[in-house]
């Protein structure tokens, strides 16, 4: 008698039960008063009223959706705006919006590392690189954690194409990958860089201009960068910036481009409407980084396990994931929203929380914040 | 002297330019006048007015980015009404919002398939559901197009979870598979059933309920359904259908749901809006089923070769990629607006038009299109 399918399941929630790893989902409303430090709206743009309007106004335009694949009818004239500004803001010659930040990262990934390349890949990086890893042709290696000597020992000796695929700011720590050493270290053997700047962009670099920016990466021909329109931009959607050959490329190969519905123009609007707000007020990047160093030095001075953030996010070491929760819970209960980071999504297996910077907290949030996560702190 | 990184692109763009397969993106305006037989917005709701307005509030109300992973801050309330009755609706018990149907067949195929499961796979399947078995822990096998019997012997002897992937309706020939007979082989092995509804959703069953529903699936246990918001609602994202338990653990275990942004407001307010629009306006799937029988007849009576369609999509064969390409672009010289499909996005390696009825066309737009393919069609 055959068992009845999906009954192995159970025996994974058991466990998961059991080792404090359940996650439930807590769906917010609008007007939940709360101080948020868990989300990814680092310029508080996600609510900006210009921002919110342009998504509406974009829906009304060209339709809720974007009704098929970029190469049939998904691609507007607002998708190729978007491309246009997005690609001259961040210093690029060319730009290809996807759904998601995490469809641009399996489309390059996938597309750059044909069979018989080596890709690179740094230990901590995220899944989305992780998976176009899997998913790519080519053959993997991963090396430690933001160690360009590493990734030069691993090109070592290989002939033909290689690509090296990482992080700018690690999403879970916090920390930066340092860009220009390793752009150093590809060069010297001829293989193309792939960055994932998905919270460097609008946080690092002149104005936003993101991690590769500030790495005088900008407009490489051998270099590849994909963004978000997620974060920083508080819309929905990826990007990848590079080459226009490489653009190109991506187009007439990436199967999350092909079969893909095109993102939808709100979510278009939306992100265009941040951008032009970003170039225009070209000091919320400063003002989120500054917040982001307040946090941690006050709670690293209240005594607490915290990295120094490179970008917006704050991580504070939690000793145990069921404290973790415990702590996030009462910070939550306490008003401040925080994230909460447990194995399997974090890369080192340490729980921890995430506190998310934004351009717009004040002094008085900084300090609610800062009192709430260390009175509640497991001791 | 290593060469420069992505030069071996060029080999390869040289070769697609010999093969006549460049692609290239056409933007579209807003206010092109064309008759779209291309997109997939099958009853006709993604330029809705009630639908676009539910965009737009939306974005006002929740903000134009969710902020975060669903885990975190990326479920709103708003995303929870929509999986209640998108579940309700597809007489599931349970269902869970993606970014996109991509990253939902993604998330449920690689959390379904552990470790030393079966993934028994339709030859045809759209991309997104191979990618899902090429990331799975569980080892993939192949079996002919639309051949329950296939899949019979392809379960048999086998030991541990089982799990078989197919579309209902397969995207680019328009054709349908069997469900009936399928889930009767899937359960006299114990295997579980995946489902890609992308394309019957809102065309198929009472109402426009699904494939699954149409085939007496609805609601069964061994059963896990995903369909897009992308097509017949007119919006973008995806959902995952089914057991309780199933989506719990999709929740626990699906990397694309952990890692990835949650769906944008304004994308699941829309989705919802069309959703209650479509059970106010039961008749919509049925017009769409007959305009697309109305263009079949039509076009065969006329000499052409196309598909008896099973949904929205009537799939015509054209003699090659070049003969397809410029067949698309005379209809769109005459302003109707085709799909055109060649290698690689084809399963078959057959080029061809790929047109997709709506619930909104008029007697005349189906004379125009079809004069329009007939006359233009290459000979
Ligand atoms: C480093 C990194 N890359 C890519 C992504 C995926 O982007 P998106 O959420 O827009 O799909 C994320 C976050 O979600 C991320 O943190
Ligand atoms: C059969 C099928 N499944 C899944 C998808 C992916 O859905 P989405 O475009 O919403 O990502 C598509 C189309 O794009 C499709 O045709």
């Amino acid at each position: 008698m055959p068992t009845a399918p999906f009954d192995w399941i159970e025996a994974q929630a058991r466990q998961r039960r059991a080792a404090g790893l359940v996650r439930t989902l807590r769906p917010r409303a609008h007007d939940a008063r709360r101080l948020d430090l868990a989300g990814n709206d680092y310029l508080g743009l996600a609510r900006h009223p210009e921002v919110t309007a342009a998504a509406g106004a974009a829906a009304r335009l060209w339709g809720a959706g974007s009704t098929g694949s970029r190469l049939v009818t998904g691609t507007t004239e607002l998708h190729t705006r978007l491309e246009h500004e997005l690609a001259a803001f961040c210093g690029a010659t060319a730009a290809l919006v996807f759904s998601s930040g995490y469809a641009a990262n399996l489309a390059a990934v996938t597309s750059l590392a044909p069979h018989g390349s080596l890709i690179v890949s740094d230990a901590d990086n995220h899944a989305s690189l992780i998976d176009g890893c899997r998913l790519a042709r080519g053959t993997t290696r991963v090396v430690p954690h933001a160690d360009p000597a590493a990734v030069r020992k691993a090109l070592a000796g290989h002939g033909g194409p290689a690509l090296v695929v990482c992080d700018s700011v690690f999403s879970v720590d916090g920390d930066a990958m340092p860009l220009a050493a390793l752009a150093d270290a590809c060069r010297a053997a001829g293989a193309g860089l792939l960055v994932d700047d998905a919270h460097g962009l609008g946080v690092l670099g002149d104005g936003g201009r993101g991690g590769p920016w500030s790495a005088g990466l900008a407009g490489a021909d051998d270099t590849v960068t994909v963004v978000t329109l997620s974060k920083a931009l508080g819309s929905q959607g990826g990007a990848v910036l590079g080459p226009a050959r490489v653009i190109d490329h991506l187009v007439n190969t990436a199967r999350t481009f092909f079969f893909d519905t095109g993102l939808a123009p709100a979510a278009a609007g939306a992100a265009l409407a941040a951008l032009r707000l970003l170039e225009r007020e070209p000091d919320r990047p400063e003002r989120t980084r500054a917040a982001a160093l307040a946090l941690h030095e006050r709670l690293t001075a209240a005594g607490l396990t915290a990295r120094r953030p490179a970008a917006a996010v704050v991580s504070v070491h939690a000793p145990s994931p069921e404290a973790a929760v415990r702590w996030a819970a009462d910070c939550r209960a306490a008003g401040v929203e925080v994230g909460c980071f447990r194995p399997p999504s974090v890369p080192d297996g340490v729980s921890r929380l995430r506190l998310a910077a934004r351009a717009d907290l004040t002094e008085h949030d900084l300090e609610r914040a800062v009192e709430t996560v260390v009175r509640t702190a497991p001791r």
